[in-house]
């Protein structure tokens, strides 16, 4: 199963492709869609989208898998990110991919064992189940690979592999 | 001038196309987008942004006017109209439309002269400068043509022209 795990934003899209076989892990690519502060925002969007759709094209995932948004104090950056992770579910919904969502909480948990664990222990984690030499240059790119580790993780479990093809 | 107003959503998509000629209205067309709650949520932004492709090559605009996004107390419903926002947005600049954003008190300011004008007073005003013999089913829909109504407001004004022309 190839999973393309993605962390929304408008300033910076991290995103980060693995593919989960046999219960071990190989990373096919991560990197990060960056837009400019002095390009204008409908601009900035069409360059999230178009790049996001050149992701998805090269990885080639089964799944994509999102984080949710949360709460933030300051709503002008709540609406921005929201507005562009519009335009990055619009990208996957064109291919005709599942697109599954998961909570930070979630994310921790799945990565750590522990949902309240530190980012510092999330991304040490990642970088061992990885096998990475290095971690990404940008945490959202980090963010991004911890995101598709959950979703194998909460797809592996036969419990709810089961209750899945039950439909219950 | 020919203006695409859009009242921003993800159940209800409100639109209206007004052309501007010597300090004339015609109404070029009206209706929403709507989605339907059972439909997963990646599927209605499609709905929507497709529609919305469909809607402005026939209503063919120079200029498309879109509410501003304003707090709102339900942060899910925020995220969710947010979401669908970025769809739209999208959808114009890909068309290579200009995107004019006019907040809540703008639109009522240019449609009644009072920034603090009761929405039946919007409504009403609407319905005669526009001299439609009844107003659309939606709200939705009515508050599009407001929107509109206010950017060829707000373009009218020789100082803004010369403003605008001028680059200051």
């Amino acid at each position: 199963m190839v999973v393309l795990g993605i962390d929304p934003g408008y300033a910076i899209v991290g995103y980060g492709g693995i593919e989960f076989f046999n219960n071990k892990y190989h990373v096919l690519g991560y990197g990060a869609i960056e837009t400019s502060a002095e390009t204008p925002f409908n601009i900035r969007l069409e360059e999230i989208f178009n790049e996001m759709c050149g992701v998805i094209d090269r990885c080639k995932p089964d799944a994509v898998a999102i984080e949710k948004l949360y709460f933030q104090n300051n709503q002008k950056t709540a609406i921005d990110v929201a507005q562009a992770r519009g335009v990055i579910l619009l990208a996957a919904q064109l291919k005709r991919l599942p697109i599954y969502e998961y909570t930070p909480l979630q994310v921790k948990s799945a990565v750590t064992g522990y949902g309240k664990a530190k980012k510092e222990q999330v991304m040490e984690m990642t970088k061992r189940l990885l096998k990475l030499k290095e971690m990404p240059r940008l945490d959202d790119t980090a963010d991004a690979l911890a995101i598709a580790i959950c979703h194998t993780q909460s797809n592996a479990s036969p419990l709810r592999q089961f209750i899945t093809s039950k439909g219950i």
